[in-house]
């Protein structure tokens, strides 16, 4: 299973809206076959794996890290292709949720005589697939916010400079999660200050789907001409229903979320409208008002943040804005997933503690 | 020397102002005797190793982690010990720069036709008596500047209250550290606001030598009755020449440094006069004005930080005051020197990049 994981892995940047997944046919130590699910509308990782095995999975054993599919989607479902190859045993790491899927397949494998068994990493499988899960069973995405900050908790000089903070490996590296993700979400402030281009760099030519550049854009402020404008990726502007729609933004994809009189966008709806296009993993990249928001209304599932070996000081611009806590009582608690050294800076990967 | 430097270690919290040293005798792979220095006044490390090796040590080779003193202090030379417990070769991590030892031990023993190598472990040898080091070469104390912080760099909430941001084994860990300075430096606002006791609790009764108490402490506001004034451990109170005294402090030891009008006393005087009263290593437990200032005046040697998994937003005390930043160029670069977990809390230990 853990083979078949690592396998699955390599679709981290392609399946989207797709989970990846990986398959192994095995017959004791021995590997017969291999795959992994490269993109949506190509075969999924069962089918590349029986092919590989050949008639050699008879009898077998297949390790998949997702429940085999039961209906038809845009390719013929891998329960029957399972069956039909005579394996005498699959090995499932987690159930797929997938309203279509849901135990079905399962319940087809056991039909025909195969013993099925489940829960082999599951948890690995699950976080492989954070976002999917998220989506199908939440409704709302998985939502990863990025911060690069000082040692003193600062992402930027009092006038906004925030030029190379972290290194060149931690930038590396936040393009791998930019490019693991289905949006890059930001704000118009962001936009407004530093026009990012908001897209995917990675080295060589390595694929992936170019995320969706979701900006909350309350009232349509984004100027004509600026990168997220482009079309080295998709875009939608969030904003409120009452924004005037000026000219150059008449052709741009855009969404009204509602909100309250005098608050800004209700960031649920907004993640909601997300999760209903597709989106599984969410990669923010904003300022300290929307990540602060997001943090403070239980939306962000986590943080990913790098840790320069610097400090700013005070008069520097802080990492998030949060309410005002009453007592240390209150304190956002933490937990610490992963942390890990890139180039000269850490890389911390932290849950809001249960 | 691996062994005489986990020797030396025994006496991290006893042997102030002495150097802590460590020392084995030899033959080949048969060790015949250890030793460390335990305190001021007691033997040296070489004295207990030979008198364990006993007539064994003739001929064998002495491993010690500092150069044996030529001088009569409280106690005999070493190098004479050595010498007439006839060893062979002496081997030597570190040169005792103190100016009545300063290449005179070697010498003596060279004079004495024992093979002396120096160099074995240098740096090891030199972090474990870095405060010593510094006192006797650069006039200065060894200044450790602690810090207890949430993720975003905050140590207090607006109110000031602070209790428990880190946990448990990071206040254990961090008693350990006071345990090993020869002073504890806070400013008389940590005094006012939290009337804190800056002594030492170790766990059982481990031995220690209770660190001055030296507080920064300008107008000589320290009220009455408060902990730093009992008598659990020795206090200096560090004030400006035009103070007045106030009655409750007639008899507190203090001493007037200098400083230039309207600025706070001149922190490189008052380290310089810890230094001159034997102070190797200094633990700095203050706010984030004073820990600031040790910062931007270049005084701070490292920095002790302990980073809890929490946040505390925006609105929170900040861990540094330090003077805004012309451009990111400027920023202040810090070398990681270590970094582990200590509970849930991560301990990093960075001293200013050259």
């Amino acid at each position: 299973m853990a083979h078949a994981l690592r396998l699955a892995e390599r679709g981290m940047h392609t399946t989207q809206p797709n989970p990846r997944v990986g398959c192994v046919i095995a017959r004791g130590e021995t590997v017969l076959g291999t795959g992994w699910h490269p993109k949506a509308g190509e075969p999924h990782a069962e089918v590349f794996a029986l092919r590989e095995a050949g008639e050699a999975a008879r009898g077998a054993t297949a390790y998949v890290t997702l429940e085999p599919c039961a209906h038809h989607g845009r390719t013929p479902p891998c329960a029957d292709a399972l069956i039909a190859a005579g394996v005498s045993r699959v090995v499932i790491a987690h159930e797929d949720p997938f309203t279509e899927v849901d135990g079905k397949g399962i319940e087809k494998l056991r039909a025909a005589g195969i013993h099925v068994q489940t829960g082999l990493m599951r948890d690995a499988a699950h976080e492989l697939n954070i976002g999917f899960f998220s989506r199908i069973q939440r409704g709302l995405p998985w939502v990863r916010v990025k911060l690069a900050m000082s040692l003193d908790g600062r992402t930027a000089l009092a006038d906004g400079s925030s030029k190379w903070i972290t290194g060149e490996a931690a930038r590396a590296d936040g393009q791998r999660w930019r490019a693991r993700a289905s949006a890059i979400l930001s704000g118009s402030g962001t936009v407004l200050a530093d026009n990012p281009q908001l897209t995917v760099r990675l080295p060589g030519d390595a694929p992936f789907v170019p995320p969706l550049r979701a900006i909350i854009d309350t009232h349509l402020r984004t100027p004509a001409g600026f990168h997220v404008l482009d079309d080295r990726a998709p875009t939608v502007l969030m904003h409120a229903a009452d924004a005037v729609v000026p000219a150059h933004l008449r052709d741009v994809p855009r969404t009204a979320i509602r909100h309250e009189e005098g608050k800004g966008l209700d960031l649920r709806a907004a993640l909601h409208w997300l999760a209903q296009h597709d989106v599984n993993e969410v990669h923010v990249e904003a300022g300290p008002v929307l990540c602060g928001a997001l943090l403070a209304e239980g939306l962000a599932d986590e943080l990913l943040i790098y840790v320069a070996p610097v400090l700013l000081g005070n008069s520097a611009r802080p990492m998030l804005h949060l309410p005002p806590l009453d007592d240390m009582a209150s304190r956002w608690k933490l937990q610490t997933i992963d942390r890990r050294q890139v180039g000269d800076d850490t890389r911390l990967l932290m849950r809001p503690a249960a």
